[in-house]
């Protein structure tokens, strides 16, 4: 069972939820967060400031806005991973800067609060 | 250590709060999110899906809706994790659909800011 | 690779943002909760409680507030970790109870949705 957990763009949200209903993942929960990555690296930059290069080490220096996103979480058993991250890539690719960031990370246990069935029954 | 996280319905936070602290469980963190389970699974309609019934494959689309929910998170020693996953389960079983889930995740390390207190220390 | 969830004073964001930007560490993800720890443990109202002393009880009962905080989470490759959890330390440790708590998370697994890298490459 894992948790996979990725962090979109706010407007990729319904698209995202859609698709993983589709391919038979309703389960969801949605958050909304501030964040960024790393940026696109400039390497002329990264150079630059690695020389000591003071215009170069400020420029460094503004990546910092953090942007509104949206943290979107599906725990899943095991075998349904790898269809969780195509779908989720599958959407939200554009080849820029910002599409986000998917986790994958191991549950313990999961337990469904209405008929306390637990492991992957309460996830399927 | 483990991180006991639970998705419930937005109008049981309070108790489960009080729960958790009458049960000796007082740190405690509480989110906004929208979600929704796999919800009320209907044999039928699946069933009528499974053999390309249109209309019963329309009824599986409209499982999309999100509602706002609350995660609380609590991270405890594993000799407490079972008091934590009972006593969210005491507040919010009500036995409809929609009355949550409980990931027992596991946690690497803890620190406590405040002291620098690392492991179960940091979290009892 | 880890996960390094940090509950932090609301205020204390955007130094902590920007002292694990000035580190090197810019890739940030911001929520806003509602927390508590578990106070600072007056150790007589304890042991009153303990003894059975009613009014020492009450005061214990009393602990249940919630305020509002920050979580800040970083994904980083295993050698980064400590880096994280010092930085962190180094902006929000003030010697009072509420400075907070970091817990470190182990990541299974970490894709970069712009280019589809996973593992470490994705987080550095």
């Amino acid at each position: 069972m894992k948790e996979v957990m990725a962090i979109i763009r706010m407007n990729k949200m319904n698209q995202t939820k859609k698709a993983l209903a589709d391919a038979g993942l309703p389960a969801f929960v949605a958050l909304e967060c501030l964040g960024r990555g790393r940026g696109l690296i400039n390497q002329e930059v990264l150079k630059g400031a690695a020389e000591g290069n003071e215009e170069a080490i400020a420029l460094l220096g503004t990546k910092g806005r953090l942007y509104p996103k949206r943290i979107v979480t599906v725990v899943v058993p095991d075998a349904d991973v790898q269809k969780v991250v195509d779908t989720i890539i599958g959407v939200n690719k554009s080849g820029r800067a910002g599409d986000g960031k998917i986790m994958v990370m191991p549950i313990g246990d999961s337990v469904r609060v209405r008929t306390g069935e637990a492991g992957e029954a309460a996830v399927s």
